[in-house]
């Protein structure tokens, strides 16, 4: 049977989504609960290979398995040991061959900006803090330029030979101060790509780059032009889309 | 020069406020920013005695300094030194004599409660997870029976032989489902009264106690009737309030 869930996780102590060599990731993590419960090896995919320190509220994952109870007791024994820092919100029988990534129509990541004189220590795992004022007005109008169909190769690498052209349908900012929120979707990333968008951003919003810089930064495809890459741990992979 | 200071804090990572022989605490950390950045050793007060793993978000704390340069100045150092989960938020100059914890007119807590049928890895240092529906409009009438002046020996001990009448100005649940916010003012709480509070009211919200029982548990002034004491780090001491 093939299987759809839906996983959160706080990204602060995993080298990311995707199962590597050494070091704890939430694949593995996850792939490690579905051999405690089905007492099987079950190979998972995911919808987006989130970075290191990278959050989720709405990871997709697929797999195969042969449970022979019901779905419901399936998501309870993977939450009974899965570890605090991940969790599979919902889960539901997915058609044979359902892939979260290549069936996807759209993500949508969020950043959180804690706009503030002082960081917080209760948010400082979940926001970047940003000491100077930011220009919400600027960073809107910039942010308005990433929608539509573009070549986003100034803002991110391809992996694997991918093109560069991806589909932004909607990059906004809301404000409710000291918070400012970012919010993206598209139908899909480039490698740091929201992170690059949000970099380049805030240097707007700091008054060091104008909103008709961030237009020629776009259309140069040009990787040396962007500002800094935001830090991971101020972005969420709130929610993967399908039909 | 007598200097007061709100502070916030991640209380995950402490052995609550109060320094202690062995152990991290808020006050030996702060105690040690003030010695770095002002070379003379700063022993510091604080309003409340937070409890192991409760958070701040403004705790006031005081303390005596012969530091030469300006207030900012003083503000931004000990920032800078302080560990990411502790931070000044204000600070400024106070009355001779100013002590955060005899002047205080009141204290406000909150408690946060994630009431969804699956844990959030992303809130789980700072709410409770029940996965059982609570019933908000059965905690809120027994939540409305702790305003005003009572004996609240039922719910918490007090320190070094304390009477244990308190005056309870506020007391209320906010519902922003999945999240109910249970907000509390007194003019002092007695050891552990919030959580001790908050665990009966949760009992209620669960149906095994009515808010009649809550009323006789009150006026009983039987520390062995109450439900059990909330977990810590739904806790989160929000402001003291002076003159």
């Amino acid at each position: 049977m093939r299987v759809k869930a839906v996983v959160a996780y706080d990204g602060t102590d995993f080298l990311g989504f995707q199962r590597q060599a050494a070091g704890r990731t939430v694949q593995g993590v996850v792939e490690a609960a579905l051999e405690r419960v089905t007492e099987k090896r079950v190979p998972v995919v995911g919808a987006g290979r989130t970075d290191t320190g990278v959050h989720a509220e709405g990871q997709v994952i697929a797999f195969d398995t042969e449970w022979r109870h019901s779905l419901p007791d399936l998501h309870r024994a993977m939450n009974a040991v899965l570890p605090q820092d991940v969790a599979v919100r919902e889960l539901a029988q997915a058609t044979t061959g359902f892939h979260p990534r290549y069936d996807a129509l759209s993500r949508r990541y969020r950043y959180t900006v804690h706009n503030a004189p002082v960081r917080s220590p209760l948010a400082r795992r979940t926001s970047l803090h940003m000491a100077q004022t930011l220009d919400l007005e600027a960073m809107t109008a910039a942010s308005g330029l990433t929608v539509g169909e573009h070549d986003f190769a100034a803002f991110g690498r391809p992996t694997q030979g991918e093109v560069t052209v991806r589909r932004v349908m909607e990059a906004r900012w809301v404000a409710d101060p000291p918070w400012f929120f970012f919010e993206i979707e598209a139908n899909g990333f480039l490698f740091r790509m929201v992170r690059s968008i949000v970099g380049t951003l805030l240097e707007i919003g700091r008054g060091r780059l104008s909103a008709e810089q961030f237009r020629t930064i776009l259309a140069s495809r040009d990787r040396s032009l962007a500002g800094q890459t935001a830090p991971a741990h101020g972005l969420c992979l709130i929610r993967v889309n399908y039909c």
